[in-house]
């Protein structure tokens, strides 16, 4: 579990910026759009690699629509169910690691409505002989929700 | 040619909306964003058609990113180059027909500063009996470019 934490390194290309770990859900006082959901993505892994579906599928809006090479999942129940087929137990969920490639704010600035980011995805078996890494690439949109800050929430992924 | 024009049809689903063809990159005057990016799709598809590489392409940001299952593409350069190896002519781009998902604006409203679309596109080769129909996914981040308003580039773009 330490291990995973520390492997969870979360790399803004776009700023350049290396993000030391960051408690689920609380950025820091004064980040930027792109970095409050930095710090949600980091803790969304951090809810896979304790085998938590339910916690990395919150952050998703309630009409998110999530596209990959197998088809369109609308909503957020339907895309937890999809994991939980996917995904049946903690052995098959392995240790997630993300890698943001880019993040891109709309209006830019502190008052950016929406972040889109292009990330590198993997899912590590360590101790898994019969399971090989896994890699990927995803694409999401997230909107700002709630009046006060610090809220976002995925409403497109395309993950591959 | 006319007959990929008919059946060029870009759905709107979220507002329920279905476009008539409209003119190259001259979306109707008060299109909303959403509209505007509709438009401009059912150009870039146009051009496509056309065997036009260098205006479909045109479309992409110079600094946009651009990731499929095969890895990651940056540059607007770098995507016409990707293009130009795997479809080297009209032949082998066939018939490209998009059909827009769901269309988001950040923030939402005509002052919007990004569209964001998922889409189903589709690739068919009538009259190539050794080619398949091809079929998959997109999600694309737009940007509103220039001061004055109708303009739109894509700066992200997830396709499976």
């Amino acid at each position: 579990m330490r291990a995973a934490m520390q492997n969870l390194v979360v790399f803004l290309a776009l700023s350049g910026l290396l993000l030391s770990p960051l408690p689920a859900a609380e950025p820091r006082q004064g980040a930027s759009p792109e970095e409050q959901v930095a710090a949600l993505l980091h803790a969304q892994a951090d809810a896979w690699n304790r085998g938590d579906l339910e916690a990395f599928t919150a952050v998703y809006a309630e009409d998110a629509t999530f596209v990959t090479p197998n088809g369109l999942t609308h909503g957020r129940r339907e895309v937890l169910e999809r994991y939980r087929k996917r995904y049946p137990d903690q052995a098959a969920m392995g240790k997630l690691t993300l890698e943001v490639i880019e993040a891109r704010a709309f209006p830019s600035g502190k008052d950016a409505k929406a972040v889109s980011v292009a990330a590198r995805w993997r899912l590590e078996y360590p101790g898994q002989a019969d399971r090989k890494t896994a890699e990927g690439w995803t694409l999401l949109v997230l909107r700002r929700v709630g009046k006060g800050g610090g809220g976002w929430e995925i409403v497109q992924d395309a993950s591959m």
